[in-house]
């Protein structure tokens, strides 16, 4: 009697891959999505000569096999982001060249890394992916932050102002803002730090040519005429044990099961009748989504290439903190891909766009020279401002959260399931990530269907 | 052309302070109530004997002076929480009783704990009360927790046991998971440590008789037929430059302006036509609310005071950590009060009813002898279940949140401005503040208008 088997909230990577494995399974599935578009995180855009950029998530790394499996099946196109050359660094106004593994700090100050990396990867090895509070020494790696780990293993100004630009770049909020467990799990979930921080052999390494969002546009199209409702908030959701009825702007529908594909804060702006157990809340309120402002500074051509640079650079002395060469494939123009992230974020979010750009390509010129002061081109995108998204990367655990409030992140309630990247245990916060977290949650309910 | 120049969303004692405010300068107001009721973090509740007890907010303190004038007003009677003996405390084992400022703590862990204080106090003179973001030192005050301070300043384990009670009798919440910024506003907020932890002298010396719930009651009665709406729940917010629509459940209303007094994580759940900007949204993420489970049971009669103890007591072991004698005015029975808080109250919340009574008078029965076993009454009040309110006694800041988003507390967005205990300089989190923070938004609406 029921409309659909099962309604799923949000169109991004993860509901459509829960819709798309459902009707897989012989299922009737609905889609209801808040913007007037699919993809969630994932958004085109374009310079003002035509090349393609995204505005949200873009890279894919080659362990992250669920989202390529999904480019290959479509027929999409990779490209490797470009690698060839140095990078640079910027420290109290030292910009250092280098090919290596120092990430240009000093020499004592990169063996300080590497030991504090190698300290905290080798705890993160003892973090359980699946269940993070069950691990050894749980209760107090929940109870520390980052920050206060980092300074009470650390003495080097230097190394403390590198993990200052690494953690944000990495989880878009500061060291003091996570749980050392959180950290932890995150770094293992993706395959420990130098995966996280690399292009070639790490997160950076692909690209889609036209476009990550693509995929989400291919996985709505193939789910069929119908399936995908834009334009639809969803206000409440009404459960029990004989199903769920969904209001949405424009309707309703009744289904046997829902999945709940957004990110948790906005997860937890919904109203259920009933209301949702107090643990399950307690989480929604304990999951601030990152801060970031990505922005995209075009040049005639990627003239850093030509000084045997690879658009790599970490500056520790400015909000733009993080740069990678982001031309398009057949380098017809330069693109230099940054971020304004976390502390930095929050600070350029209230400037004037033309003051972004401005401090912006201030740090441009500090890191690739004078060429860099004469942009063609600039696009930005500010994701805490996105109204259905409320932030990127994604949400972090704060301290204790995920102890007293990790199982109720994927764990039904009724017949309300949770999927999107911050419920995935491996690649979490990563396209990947959400797309086994639709995976995980449909086999979720095709399981409770079959039993 | 509109119903009314100002709507009220919420009927707790800072939503009904605004309307009354508004009303005395000749305003019209429409409060808007989710609840059944009115009165917010404040409901009564009786024993099976027919004794009133206040299942949320109790206690006045003395210089509590916004409240008192209401109960003074409102010819509500005062009476003096029960402060006569000795109080006990238990640790590792050792119960210790004492009439002294030990806490019932070994010397030299008193001593350690005085000095503590002492620090922390000298640096919350310190913060400033209006803008804590402005104090000096506010970002390192702000990235650290008030666990790690803790811990960086003593290894006297007493010491730490005796802290890990009290932040959470205080904040209903760990040490870890506030910034230590949020405990110097807070504790300033209040007139330091001593005032917010004692019973004579401090916040714990009044109550009402009859219950404290009806400080509101006679607000709302006062106010007049057809102000308070209850059952009521809000769900979109629209405004411009021209004025306010509400939806809620049955209705809709026009005003000119808006007074949110609902505690923050709730208004974020609220849907705003514009949207919020991302630095009010932000706020909204990252101020979850504290948890406790109040409990109080009664026995015939108020057998410690017969063997010299006032009933307040602390057990450094056991998840009912904070007790006070709640006996009726009359000594007509006995009844002691007690709170599972913080990481005790999420624990608490996974057992039963009866699993929780056995929990609670096992300790009691530690605290105050066998007599404590054979209790008569047992009744319970679980804030973090309640939809409308999600956890108490307020909301707290974690890492970073008071210096990047502490002004969006009170600073009124648009049309919309904000009320609720956590957006109050003094007495934040308390009744008092309560009423502090509906007078405060009242009067800058009233200016608005007298503009």
């Amino acid at each position: 009697m029921n409309d659909v088997d099962v309604v799923v909230i949000g169109a991004g990577l993860a509901g459509l891959s829960a819709a798309r494995a459902l009707i897989a399974a012989g299922r009737s599935v609905r889609v209801l999505e808040a913007r007037d578009r699919v993809a969630g995180r994932n958004l085109g855009g374009t310079l003002s000569n035509g090349v393609p950029v995204e505005m949200g998530g873009q890279w894919i790394g080659r362990t992250q096999t669920e989202i390529l499996k999904l480019v290959d099946e479509f027929g999409l196109q990779t490209f490797a982001t470009y690698d060839d050359g140095e990078a640079v660094t910027l420290y109290q106004g030292n910009l250092t060249r280098y090919g290596d593994e120092t990430f240009g700090l000093t020499e004592a100050t990169a063996v300080e890394v590497g030991r504090l990396q190698a300290e905290l990867e080798a705890i993160a090895d003892t973090v359980s992916l699946s269940s993070p509070w069950a691990s050894d020494r749980a209760a107090e790696l929940d109870r520390r932050t980052v920050d206060e780990w980092l300074r009470a293993n650390t003495d080097d100004a230097e190394a403390l102002a590198f993990w200052a630009a690494v953690v944000p770049a990495v989880f878009s909020a500061e060291a003091s803002e996570m749980s050392l467990l959180h950290f932890l799990f995150y770094i293992k979930s993706a395959g420990m730090i130098d995966i996280l921080v690399s292009v070639t052999g790490g997160a950076q390494e692909l690209r889609v040519v036209g476009g990550t969002h693509q995929i989400s546009e291919r996985l709505a199209a193939e789910l069929g005429d119908g399936v995908v409702t834009l334009d639809a908030p969803v206000h409440s959701i009404a459960h029990d044990d004989n199903g769920i009825r969904v209001e949405y702007s424009g309707g309703a529908l009744s289904a046997a099961y829902a999945i709940v594909a957004i990110p948790p804060t906005l997860a937890g702006r919904l109203r259920y009748r009933p209301a949702m157990p107090a643990t399950r809340d307690g989480l929604t309120q304990q999951i601030p989504m990152g801060s970031v402002i990505k922005i995209q500074v075009a040049y005639p051509a990627p003239f850093w290439r030509e000084a045997g640079l690879n658009g790599f650079a970490l500056s520790l002395d400015d909000p733009l903190s993080v740069t990678f060469d982001n031309s398009p494939p057949d380098g017809s123009c330069g693109v230099i891909v940054g971020f304004f992230e976390g502390a930095h974020a929050r600070i350029a979010a209230g400037w004037s766009p033309e003051e972004r750009r401005a401090a912006a390509v201030a740090a441009l010129t500090k890191l690739f020279g004078p060429q860099a002061a004469a942009p063609i081109d600039f696009v930005e995108q500010n994701w805490m401002e996105e109204e259905y998204t409320r932030g990127c990367y994604g949400g972090r655990l704060g301290a204790g959260v995920w102890t007293q409030y990790g199982a109720a992140l994927s764990e039904p309630v009724g017949r309300i399931h949770w999927a999107g990247a911050e419920t995935a245990d491996v690649w979490n916060g990563y396209m990947d990530g959400a797309v086994r977290s639709g995976h995980r949650a449909a086999a979720e309910i095709i399981d409770r269907f079959d039993s």
